[in-house]
């Protein structure tokens, strides 16, 4: 409300997760040479998967500090906050790590038009291939 | 149904996907050292992430080939289709890639227990950390 411009203001700040340090301290993020593990995004609302991008150990405290998503850009190699260039932000409501530790998922409100820098509303915005799932018996 | 015995004939093989040689041919799996993309496997039904596991060409191939999941493990070096000890089969309905041509979603339909090999449904059974999403104006 008091932020330094009225576009700065417009969008609500995030708010930081309550978190459980046991959990957090069994993250293994050196299974990958590069400290990293793959973050899934996924939409809290619809559960479409609208991203998957890296975090190390530092990337997921700001993410979980901030309530808001933070990654590590493995070709540019820093720390980067979804939206703060194109302002669609991803607001989190909920981190879970798979049984290895290797792996998180990261419920979020995606603000915006969307999470991938094209403008669609989720990068994996192409079909490869399709099929029958089960077949009929 | 011709099958060696009753337990392999009790379950349905997979359908061969339809897909798109132009799509597969834009996938970029060399950005990783070891040619492996995360590919994150999603309930086709209610859209839970069940798992996240590594493909690398061949391993797409095999997947769209057979219509169930390959997987190529970092651990053991080796590729595994998913269920083939266990029982705990993937049945593939669609594969879809990013925008970077570096990530997969497989949607499918999951037959026996479920996804994890701790016997639960989805890998990502713990949450870290729970917050509000967007915060009340």
């Amino acid at each position: 409300m008091s932020g330094p411009s009225s576009e700065v203001s417009a969008v609500p700040e995030g708010v930081a997760l309550a978190f459980d340090e046991d959990l957090l301290a069994a993250m293994d993020f050196h299974k990958d040479a590069d400290g990293l593990v793959p973050a899934v995004v996924q939409d809290a609302v619809d559960g479409t998967v609208l991203t998957v991008a890296y975090m190390d150990a530092e990337a997921l405290r700001r993410t979980l500090a901030s309530g808001r998503t933070w990654f590590y850009s493995r070709s540019r190699r820093e720390y980067w906050q979804k939206g703060e260039t194109s302002g669609d932000r991803q607001y989190v409501r909920e981190v879970r790590m798979d049984c290895d530790g290797d792996a998180l998922v990261v419920l979020v409100d995606q603000h915006g038009r969307g999470a991938c820098h094209t403008g669609a509303r989720t990068c994996f915005y192409r079909t490869i291939g399709t099929g029958p799932g089960v077949p009929a018996p």
